[in-house]
C-alpha cells in the first residue's frame, strides 16, 4: 500500500505536487508512540545517522585525547555547507591527530552553500576534501584511526577495521541488522545500511534517553547530542533546516537531516526519537516532515509548536522576490 | 487513487526511493494512444511550453523581421543553463530590436550550470538577467512587443497585452480553458496555466502535425519545433537531457522540460505528442520517464529505441567517482 501523502506543493492555491512518506516515533523502550505510513519499511539513513556513527571516536576516548569540545564533536556529527567555519574546523582536528585533509577520503566537492563557492570561486581557489559536507564525520573518523593505532588508509571501506567499529555501533543502538546483504554505499564512499525506519527512531530515542545502552555509551551519547544542540551552525550552515530548527529550541531539539529524504530527530525532555522518509527522497518535504512532526509532538508549548508549524508552511519566491509557491503538511498530520 | 510508481532510484541493489507519476501519448486529433496515470490531473507546465508560448513571436513577422534564425528560434523556446553562448544570443536578440537587458523582468541568477557560475565568479562578474535560464523567451517576448510597437513594460503580467496574446494561443492549442481560476505565477514572473496533461500531449502533438492549427499557426510550429531540433543546445545546455535527447535522433524529437517534474514531447514521424508529470516534481525522474516513454514509442527503430532505454537507467557515482546508485523505469513501463 502506498504511503500517504505528507505535503502538498502549492501554486497560488492549487496544488502543484505531492509527497509521500512515513513517519514513526517511538519512546527509548522501542514503544511506537506515533506513526504514519509504513514504520517497517527499510530505509537507507545515509548522514541522518552521523551522531550514532560518531559514538566510537567519543567512546575510544579520542575526542578527550585531542582535546575535542561541542565544536568538534557538532561536526563530527554534521553535514555542513563547506563554509569557511566548517572546513577549518575538520583541518584544525585533521592537526591536531597530526594528519592533514590528504588523509580524507571523502571526495572533494564544491561548497553545498551558494555564497561559499562563489567566494572559493573568486578567490581563484578549489574545493577539496574539507568543504565536502561530510569532511567532520571523515576527520573524525582518521582522528579515532590515528589515537587507536589503527592504519587510517582506506577507514572507508566495509572490511577495515574501524568502519566494522561503526557498523557494530549501528547494530547495537538501532538493533537492526547490518550485513553485507542490506549495505549500500553513500556519498562520501563509507558503507550505509538500510534498516527498518522504527530502528532508526528507536536509535534515536536511545541517544537521548541512554536506555539500553550501557552507562559509558549512554555518557557519549548524550554529549553528542548536547554538543549538536549547543552548536547547531557547526552540524549545517546558513539557512539550513537543522541549523535552524535546533536554534529555536537550543538545547531541546535534536535534527539531523539525511540524504534522499530522511530525517531523524530526538527530544530529549519527551524521551522521544523521530524517523521519516520522504518516498521520493525530496529534501524540501523531509524538512516540512520533520517541522511538522515536530509541533505535533510538542503541542503543549504554543510558542514552540507555533514556531515548528512556520518551519513546516513555508513559502517559496521566485527571482523577482514575488511570492509564487508554498510548502505544506497534509491533512495526515492532524 | 494515487498514481503508480514510474521510477525507482535504487542504492546498490536495493530501492531507496520512488517516483509516481501520470504519461498520456496523444495524436494530433486528439485520441489518446496510451496513458498510465491520471492523464486528466491539472498540471501546471511551467516551461515546458515555451515552443507554444513562442508562436506569437514567430506569426507576428517578429522573427522575420529581425532576421532571427534556428539559433534564435530554438533560444526562444529554450531553459538553458546560462552558459555563455545563451547570455550571448539572448542579448544579441534584444539588440536586433533597441533593446537591452534591462527589458527583460525575468530577473537574474546565477548560471544552472555549475561550470559556468564558476567561470563567472571568478571572472570577477554577477548574473545578468540574460542568465536567467529564461531570458531566450522573455526576449523573444520584448522583441514582439517592439514589433507590434506594443510597450513591453509590464510585459510579465497576466493583463499585460502581449500576455493575453500568449494566454489565447495557449488556449487555441491545447484546447483547454486558461484563465484567473488555474492561473499560477512561474518563477520568470509570468502567468502559468494549470490545464488536464493530455491538453499538453495534444499541444505538442498539433505543434508537429498542424491538425487544427490553420496553415499560418501550422507553419509556425513546424518552424519553432524544426529550429529546437536543429539547436538542441540552445534549448538547454550541457549535460542536460533536453540536449541530449534531440542530439540523440536529429529532427526526429521533440522534447522539453518543465520545473516540478514536467516533461513535453512530440515524435513528428509518429504524429504524437507526449505529456508527463512526476507528482513529486523531482527532474531526475521525470527524465527518466520521458526517456522511457521515447523508448516504448520509438520500438521499431531498435537503435534509437536502445538509446533511450540507457538514457532511461542512469548510473549515479559519488565525489570518488564510484558507482553507487542508480535510476530505472518501473516494470509499468511495459
Amino acid at each position: 500500500m502506498a504511503n500517504p501523502v505528507l505535503v502538498e506543493v502549492l501554486r497560488g492555491d492549487l496544488v502543484e505536487s505531492v509527497h509521500r512518506g512515513a513517519v514513526v516515533v517511538v519512546d527509548g523502550d522501542g514503544k511506537q508512540v506515533w506513526a504514519m505510513g509504513d514504520a517497517q519499511q527499510q530505509v537507507f539513513p545515509r548522514s541522518a545517522v552521523k551522531a550514532i556513527q560518531a559514538l566510537p571516536f567519543v567512546e575510544s576516548g579520542t575526542a578527550d585525547a585531542y582535546g575535542f569540545g561541542d565544536r568538534e564533536l557538532a561536526l563530527a556529527c554534521s553535514s555542513h555547507s563547506g563554509e569557511v567555519a566548517h572546513a577549518e574546523l575538520a583541518n584544525a582536528m585533521l592537526a591536531k591527530a597530526g594528519l592533514d585533509v590528504d588523509a580524507l577520503e571523502c571526495g572533494a566537492h564544491w561548497p553545498s552553500n551558494h555564497g561559499a563557492t562563489i567566494a572559493l570561486a573568486r578567490s581563484g581557489a578549489s574545493p577539496s576534501a574539507l568543504h565536502n559536507n561530510c569532511s567532520g564525520k571523515h576527520s573524525a573518523f582518521v582522528c579515532t584511526c590515528r589515537h587507536l593505532g589503527i592504519a587510517h588508509q582506506g577507514y572507508v571501506r566495509p572490511e577495515h577495521r574501524f568502519q566494522e567499529m561503526v557498523r557494530e555501533t549501528m547494530e547495537a543502538v538501532t538493533g537492526a541488522r547490518h550485513d553485507e546483504a542490506n549495505r549500500g554505499i553513500d556519498g562520501c564512499s563509507i558503507p550505509t545500511f538500510a534498516v527498518p525506519l522504527q530502528n532508526l527512531a528507536l536509535g534515536f530515542a536511545r541517544m537521548v534517553t541512554g536506555n539500553g545502552l550501557g552507562a559509558d555509551r549512554a555518557g557519549a551519547a548524550r554529549r553528542l547530542m548536547s554538543a549538536c544542540m549547543s552548536e547547531p551552525f557547526l552540524v549545517a550552515g546558513t539557512d539550513r533546516a537543522d541549523t535552524e530548527l535546533m536554534q529555536t529550541a537550543p538545547g531541546r531539539i535534536f535534527v539531523k537531516v539525511g540524504a534522499e529524504g530522511v530525517f531523524c530527530a530526538a527530544v530529549p525532555e519527551l524521551g522521544l526519537g523521530i524517523a521519516l522518509k520522504c518516498d521520493d527522497g525530496a529534501g524540501r518535504a523531509a524538512e516540512v516532515m520533520i517541522a511538522a512532526a515536530l509541533a505535533r509532538l510538542l503541542a503543549a508549548d504554543e510558542a514552540l509548536s507555533g514556531t515548528m508549524k512556520k518551519a513546516a508552511n513555508p513559502v517559496l519566491r521566485n527571482w523577482n522576490g514575488i511570492e509564487v509557491a508554498s510548502l505544506r503538511p497534509s491533512a495526515a498530520f492532524g
